[in-house]
């Protein structure tokens, strides 16, 4: 006999949590949460859908973890510490080992930032999952994407692109190809999202966000908040060896440029001092210089010294 | 053309709010939000998927109201001041005019308790619609499902069961029955959660809980979550006069004891001064002495004096 809702819930979503800022977590009408002294409170939600979000099949240990991934994701965007989690899961019918492999993708993660899930609701539905996260930050800390001033230097974290190529590799379907390239799978499984550098970021950035629909696209947002243009030196884009390898310069290059879903940070420091603050920062991920912030309302592509056309811009979930 | 998701969202979701405790609302990758000193944050979240929680073809006001109402009655379960708002919505295209009408009912009834929308998420996908409410409450406050002690006298806030009536109506789909009882109908699309009420209690109830899944199944998760058992007395119900006209008393018995989505409240008193508290409770909304707490782990039901058999407990949604 399946499991009914309340037996799903305290089954696998009732672990105890070693936070002591939770007063009441799973089981009552709502959680109730202590947020530290002079902090703000900091929350958001991102949902994922079967079939728009993550390909059908899709192993639900990287489902759970993805869901609360891009909501870190979001935290680190913001320069704050992740707390707390809220799960609204959806699904077709009560599959026990289907929900004990996806709560064990997201206790996984939930456990390495020392966030607790404090709860949520469970229903029969279409798959689609929601994950609340909300956390803290110190409230004149907080990175905002509309702070970059023309001069500012532009950064990117990590390797954008890779987990857009590993979905391109999931959907050719073909073993041997994701064999070949099994990081860029892994890339778009379990990406990292980069809470530690945000909090890093909140002192010494004037904007941030995190790339969730693709370079180009979160640029122009973030270029639309500050309120000016930015140049970007496709010379210098971190195009990763291993996506490199698996789709040659050309295509890896629009990966790096239209890809989402590596959680990476898109940043900008002033120019003095920033080699020293990259240097330092380095030590929580890579960083790559990728342009400056101009005047105007323009992006630019340089390439060689020219001026060269940018692809199109970012994902929209209704275009 | 249809909009985007960026478009949808400034265009229908971005309405500016009077509260001065939102730092920074929709637009950036979070929200920033202050929670008033000393007080603990209390938050929640409930999932909508049509054809599960609503018909298809519902007004979208309607589920706009829903989505919300369902979490403020959360709210007032704890005992909690509603204040933040975040909607994430999953709908299968960029219907303009359903959104603005969607929205429409949200920003209705959050207006009526001064919560602002400040964050959220809008993708493409099946009818599936996610609030989370976040609100604040005394620490020492909580009202919580497991403080109910025997000889505490129970009571239910308002007319249970009409809303589950009224679903009844519309799934009949005939439109004289649904005209000759509108009130029952309009109960189930607008009904309105108690926020009122559940701040009065924090500071005289022992144990409440919202009835969301139907009275039975809600007071039996009370009574296991405060070690105890209870007895109704099926005289006293509040079977309200629209309920018996439609149904009959036998059947409108049976809504009142298994029906959800009223967001009434049940809660237990303690016996001395109970009378004089409900009779300021009533204030409110029309409150009803239903039965007592007792020991032992049993659910009794009482009618002439003689005990009889309860009907089957609430709604699980994998039952």
């Amino acid at each position: 006999m399946p499991l009914g809702e309340f037996e799903l819930i305290s089954r696998f979503f009732s672990r105890p949590s070693a936070r002591d800022d939770v007063l009441l977590g799973v089981g009552d009408d709502a959680a109730v949460l202590r947020v530290p002294e002079g902090m703000a409170l900091v929350a958001a939600t991102d949902t994922l859908v079967e079939g728009r979000h993550f390909l059908p099949g899709t192993e639900p240990e990287s489902i759970g973890h993805q869901a609360l991934a891009v909501n870190l994701s979001d935290m680190a965007a913001m320069g704050a510490v992740p707390a707390w989690v809220l799960l609204s899961l959806s699904i077709p019918q009560s599959d026990e080992e289907w929900v004990r492999r996806f709560a064990s993708g997201l206790y996984a993660l939930a456990g390495r930032f020392d966030v607790a899930l404090v709860g949520g609701d469970t229903v029969r539905g279409p798959l689609v999952v929601t994950v609340e996260v909300l956390g803290f930050v110190e409230p004149g800390k907080v990175l905002r994407r509309g702070g970059a001033r023309p001069g500012d230097l532009l950064y990117v974290s990590g390797s954008p692109g890779e987990a857009a190529a590993g979905l391109e590799l999931l959907k050719a379907a073909s073993p041997a190809l994701q064999a070949a390239h099994g990081a860029l799978v892994r890339k778009l499984l379990y990406a990292e999202p980069r809470v530690a550098l945000g909090r890093e970021l909140r002192t010494c950035a004037t904007s941030a966000m995190d790339v969730s629909d693709g370079l180009l696209g979160d640029l122009a947002k973030l270029c639309a908040a500050s309120e000016c243009g930015a140049r970007i030196d496709l010379d210098g884009l971190p195009v990763s060896a291993a996506l490199e390898a698996a789709f040659g310069r050309d295509r890896a290059e629009r990966f790096v440029l239209q890809g989402g879903d590596d959680y990476e940070l898109l940043f900008t420091l002033p120019p003095d001092g920033a080699e020293m603050i990259v240097r330092a920062l380095a030590a929580h991920c890579p960083i790559h210089p990728i342009g400056v912030i101009e005047t105007g309302r323009r992006l630019r592509g340089l390439r060689g010294g020219a001026e060269v056309t940018l692809p199109g811009d970012g994902f929209d979930h209704f275009a």
